[in-house]
């Protein structure tokens, strides 16, 4: 597989174009912004855990029936992967409170639902990727019904699998962002990355943040957590 | 029935118990608010003309099968209503691209939805009234998945009555903000008012504002607009 020219530079991954016009290689940096790209910086190592962990979760939940963009590992920070078309909702579940839902409704952090929530932002980066709901998406043409049923229900699928996963390792799995794109033939995918740039991970026992919490609120110890998600994980 | 204490004074009405426990009288005044309370001013005999409109459109729903809080019309500016406990959700139905949601979402106004959109608010006023969806509000114990369902059906079926109604008078319903309640014995009202202050009237030929976007984009001719409403609807 030959890496032709960059398609995409993002603020954590470059996205190349390939010999194969439905695949391209992203190729994940270290690089990390927080609040829409206001606070930036560098978490060494970070591709690298970004890119298997991503790998890692996709191979899982292929393997629990959730389709994915992952094809082949090529290296620590390289992966071929399904060209799509990203659906331009950020979809976020929720198992528990924190960040900008604590913020938005004037909760603390932590609060256990009895049942997780699913949110969508529209994925615009100069309107701050708002708050958006299925009559919206649809009034705005980001998505048809159709679409929204699948990516809400893999969605949850893919919360019910990691839940559980991460349960096994002593992790609280929080909550995460996901997206979902569309293939050459019009299947819907889950794309992009699962990390802990993308989900908030909290030990069980002592709630330590395992996850880029530590970056935006200046904890420290950033790198630490990202290499204890990946030794956890076993890789 | 005695007008008794005064229980809450909002922006727009006071709100006094009566000698029943379950009605209380609701007193419309001339002031007027905008962006959550920072511009202030007076829009002399809006009272009158929110007081009377409302009464009025509350009678054409209870005719279509909508239940409202609406008793009796006491006086220009008073009316009894049913006490209820207000549903901390504000309901907002769009016909076309306005306000809150062009600005947030980067599209122009006046762009007519294929079908009429829904989306809540958390009312409170610290807050500043987030958007928030069926979820979060479930999560947040704002209301019961089974209270959810009725609002929604109700608002949508208040809207195809309304926007009927308001075609006949050369008016585009563009969008509207409701509010539900729960009665003593736990039934799901639509209260509040229903007036140029909660709704965004055009006149069909010209797209003029007639109603409360003249305040809030000091476009004058505020008085002239409300008092054009009611001409039409004949009051
Ligand atoms: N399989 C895929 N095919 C095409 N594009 C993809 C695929 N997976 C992810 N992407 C997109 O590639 C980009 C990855 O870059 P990165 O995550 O650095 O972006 P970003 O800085 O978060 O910016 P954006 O706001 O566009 O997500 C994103 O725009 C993402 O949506
Ligand atoms: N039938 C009712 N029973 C009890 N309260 C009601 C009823 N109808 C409306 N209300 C409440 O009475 C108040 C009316 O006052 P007003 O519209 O001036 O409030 P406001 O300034 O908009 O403030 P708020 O943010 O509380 O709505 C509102 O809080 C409204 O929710
Ligand atoms: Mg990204
Ligand atoms: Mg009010």
């Amino acid at each position: 597989m030959k890496k032709c020219e960059q398609i995409y530079e993002g603020k954590a991954k470059k996205v190349f174009a390939t010999d194969d016009p439905n695949l391209c290689i992203v190729d994940y940096k270290d690089d990390a912004t927080a609040f829409n790209g206001q606070k930036k910086g560098t978490i060494v190592g970070k591709g690298v855990v970004n890119n298997r962990m991503s790998n890692f979760m996709f191979q899982l939940l292929e393997k629990h029936g959730v389709k994915t963009h992952f094809v082949e590992e090529l290296s620590d920070r390289e992966t071929l992967v399904k060209k799509v078309s990203i659906v331009p909702l950020e979809v976020i579940i929720r198992n528990l409170s924190a960040g900008s839902f604590a913020k938005r409704y004037g909760v603390e952090e932590g609060i256990e639902f009895a049942q997780p929530t699913i949110e969508f932002s529209y994925k615009n980066d100069d309107l701050g990727d708002p708050l958006i709901n299925d009559y919206h998406a649809l009034a705005l043409g980001l998505a048809t019904q159709e679409e929204i049923d699948t990516i809400k229900a893999m969605a949850f699928k893919v919360n019910e699998v990691m839940k559980e996963y991460f349960k096994k390792l002593d992790v609280i799995l929080v909550d995460f962002k996901l997206e979902f794109g569309k293939t050459a033939d019009g299947e819907i995918v889950l794309a992009d990355e699962i990390s802990p740039d993308t989900c908030r991970f909290w030990d069980v026992h002592t709630h330590e943040k395992l996850d880029k919490d530590r970056f935006r609120r200046d904890l420290g110890g950033v790198e630490e957590a990202y290499a204890e998600m990946m030794k956890r994980i076993g890789l």
